[in-house]
């Protein structure tokens, strides 16, 4: 990966943000400038050099990972470690240094921690998510990375149509899809396993559960992985027994929409109106007030990331971004239906990266 | 779980607190107070009434679980909803209200959009961790809803002798580990499970990775599961092949350390003199250098929550905490061991809740 580029980027874009320095504090975004893949640490992006702070139970692992940057392992925890380095290197300038943190991600208490102990020449400034913002379009080696861990999560879904019959549990389902992915190279799920079947299935976020795979009826199977940092969203609804006339007409609604919001992909769109296209079909079917949630989301190195696929987001859609596209039905204690694929937006338009069928 | 009993100890903590309300947003907290387990709710305690906001996603979740709330479902996420039902019930007494917010889990960037469109009688003020402190000393049917995922986690170290041999992977074992745990019930796993062998052993948070277990030296097993709600955590370390007296030397000191450390547990100590008991012995061996994190922490609905046992921690234990007590040494580039078990401080001393011999 480009980690110098990313960090050589981000440096670039500080002082038009009115900031000398940047805490990165947010993991993914660590991991995402410098390949740290450790659970606690800090990244502090200056114009001149970027510093990145540990603990000691990551020595070994930071020496091992982390690019472009000095590494300093302190017994104090990284921010307590950070503002000690600001204190032994001082602006030459004589000026106050404007510190940007992450504060969609930097607690009040860590922040008021961090003011307390801070230097009297540096002043912390809320950052806009210029980190976030870079993450939304991937490189190419960004996207081989996702398109293998969809590939890999595509693959379970034949794990859940040989699981899945009456009576045998959601839990034993999501069981046999978790091990089939570990065995098949996953480093984990990239969200808890939604198995939700019969009257669950209107549920839109059921998690595997103990209740039974019903004798007829929807399943909602949404699940995903994690493969060298990257994840994977798919959901498709499954129908044990004969479907009735109602759920099949509400099936493909769905589908279409689906089909149409993917098919309004493409460079030069906003998010909201790709949103917009699915929630429209809906209407024509009168299925719109049971479509309670948003059309699709970013997926990287976090399985929600900008873009909001959703009413309103007027983010441009840009060749590199990888969304997911779900429209759901949710018919409150009856059933529910959700489609779900991976789309990279190309020059040209869209590529599905999700293999399999939906009908 | 006595939910009416907690949101009433928290209502009668708010005014020596100097609060009128507080928002919980930290979702273990919320389950904590009212049972709801979905991903996306804030709930507000005022000394009147308590009101659970979420979104459409959790309607029928919602009103299943929640208890002692008043249930707002709404468009526009809970924090909107919560300032626009704070401007719908105004104070009666026409002076301010003062909001406490838990400022260990609310972000900067949420603090200052709640600030924006609260109505003007609303204050926000930083809350100390009331609901943590409380959540710090569990109740009886917590203990056994915890003793049942440690005797669950426990069990899956048969899973972990049975598949470990050498060449085969780290993840392997990982995914044996956490097939049994799901098939056995667990909703979860409690974090990333560490399968660390060979050098790896010496990396604390080695999570297991797609080397293989070494045909001869010690691989770290650190794992739990996550059982209504409640999680676990537990580690061996085990040998493959026959150790050298160095290796045998290390693993007696650490057990020997962990021994002592557990018989320190009792009401009235504090969590950093058990610290200290692990870490002296430690010193007798010439090895408290390589012990370079806490010796414990308490373990609840998060896999991670106060007291931390480590140096300096003043907190004093009380019957009801539960805590585990892992002391390890790690020779960096060769090898480590720790050993972990859970323990519950009683009113005459502590009892050990993982079953499993540590020999």
């Amino acid at each position: 990966m480009d980690y110098k580029g990313r960090q050589r980027r981000l440096q670039e874009s500080l002082d038009v943000n009115r900031l000398d320095m940047l805490l990165v504090t947010h993991l993914p975004n660590i991991r995402y400038l410098c390949g740290f893949t450790g659970s606690a640490g800090a990244l502090l992006v200056t114009d001149q050099k970027n510093v990145f702070f540990t603990d000691g139970r990551y020595r070994t692992q930071a020496r091992a990972e982390v690019q472009g940057c000095t590494v300093v392992i302190s017994k104090k925890g990284p921010l307590v470690a950070c503002a000690e380095w600001l204190r032994a290197n001082r602006s030459r300038r004589g000026r106050r240094r404007r510190i940007g943190i992450e504060s969609e991600h930097f607690t009040v208490a860590e922040r008021s921690r961090l003011a307390a102990i801070l230097p009297s020449d540096s002043l912390l400034r809320s950052s806009p998510a210029l980190i976030e913002r870079s993450r939304m379009v991937k490189d190419a080696e960004e996207i081989e990375q996702i398109r293998s861990a969809v590939l890999l999560g595509a693959d379970l879904f034949d794990v859940i149509l040989k699981t899945m019959r009456p009576r045998v549990t959601e839990s034993e389902v999501a069981a046999e899809l978790e091990y089939a992915a570990r065995k098949a190279g996953a480093e984990g799920m990239s969200f808890p396993t939604i198995i939700a079947g019969g009257k669950r299935s209107s549920l839109p976020h059921g998690r595997a559960s103990e209740a039974t795979i019903p004798s007829r009826g929807f399943v909602v199977c949404d699940f995903g992985v994690i493969l060298a940092g990257y994840c994977s969203d798919m959901t498709r609804t499954v129908h044990v027994g004969r479907p009735t006339s109602e759920a099949r007409r509400i099936y493909e609604a769905v589908r279409q929409a689906q089909q149409a919001a993917i098919e309004a992909v493409q460079p030069g769109v906003t998010a909201g109106e790709v949103d917009q296209v699915a929630r429209k079909l809906l209407k024509k079917s009168n299925l719109d007030r049971y479509f309670t949630h948003s059309t699709g989301h970013g997926v990287g190195l976090e399985i929600h990331e900008p873009p909001r696929i959703a009413t309103g987001q007027e983010e441009i859609l840009h060749p590199g971004m990888v969304i997911t596209i779900e429209p759901g039905v949710y018919v409150p204690g009856k059933f529910g239906v959700r489609i779900e694929d991976m789309v990279v937006v190309t020059e040209r338009g869209r590529q599905v990266l999700t293999p399999r069928p939906r009908e």
